[in-house]
């Protein structure tokens, strides 16, 4: 089954591509290494879903925002591949806008995570780490920005 | 016109490379990669520019600030590659010192993505994240290190 | 002397490799290219080591649990390259959790710094940043990240 029949067949479909917000690029090619912009989650509309994790939005809540964002670097990693089964994931950098006290920034990323292994197989497993940031744009709930790999 | 003229036309000077603060080395080649340690904002003497953006410094103050450090940026790519012309900028992650209900990262880190833009041109386009720190070395207002791309 | 043998010369043992808490692995190799999850400090028996870098942790003490955090990313780049003679140190993002007005992150970070120049010599020296979080997994005082070479 391909990534993309996969995604289907969890009932999953990938966003348009974001435009940026500020002056850059959704991702950048060098050889056969791709880099994309951070992402936030974004509603079936567009619009950015917001709120600091431990205050306004819960781990579980959280973890659904990270997914959001998964299938939006999935769709950019699409545009640049042409198909997702010749993308490997390599790191992942997932940072959650959270309170000071927050310690479960793993569970949060992880709904970016298990969603690459679930579409991309051995190809979606990667390095990561995953973070508590002080702040982010417009208030978003968790940024994620990953190195990939596209293969012949 | 070079990059190096641009500069010029626009009355701007790269500034004498930093010493890293600690042990570290301003630049890394690992084959045609160029992985840049972050850098701070700096004045005409080098010294740090500080401040808690959203409270002692403004969006418009930081934007220069982030201006300031990609011309650091810059300095250390040419030192690495030898002339601007070879380099592509592929990956910028510019980190804001700025309080908790901060929203416009994006626009901070723009004065770092525009001079790239204006100095480089295509090259100078890149893939980015823009996010808020807790805190930064010396209380610097604005981190951004980059990963770029040296042409033969 | 190999760098395993300076290890025990320094009379520092390189820890068992942890098993990431989430949906993730230890590092990726893409080309002769390593790159290393992000890890926090444990103590001997494997538990995390945490607080609040300027409140709980001394600047002293979290030198120390950056440099534990260096061993762990050396017995990770040990299990991905065989030997640590064929690492070369790239990249590292060092992420100290303080508070707000915290400024010393360069002195924290330089634990695994240190380390690294010290057992890999030359080839021990990287590209770095080194900055302050709001918040970080389970709470621990520091988490490293790397990016290495794998030589022949």
């Amino acid at each position: 089954m391909t990534p993309e029949a996969k995604l289907q067949s969890m009932g999953l479909e990938l966003p348009k591509l974001a435009s940026p917000v500020a002056n850059y690029v959704p991702f950048k090619i060098s050889g056969n290494m791709l880099y994309l912009s951070g992402q936030g989650p974004r509603d079936p509309s567009g619009g950015a879903i917001t709120g600091k994790v431990g205050k306004d939005v819960s781990v579980e809540a959280a973890y659904e925002h990270a997914k959001l964002v998964g299938l939006g670097l999935l769709a950019a990693a699409k545009t640049a591949a042409g198909e997702l089964s010749r993308i490997e994931v390599v790191k992942v950098l997932g940072m959650v806008n959270a309170v000071p006290e927050f310690t479960e920034q793993p569970k949060v990323i992880n709904g970016c995570s298990d969603l690459f292994v679930a579409v991309l197989g051995e190809r979606g497993r990667h390095a990561r780490s995953a973070v508590g940031m002080a702040s982010l744009p417009m208030n978003i709930s968790v940024e994620i920005e990953a190195v990939m790999r596209i293969h012949d």
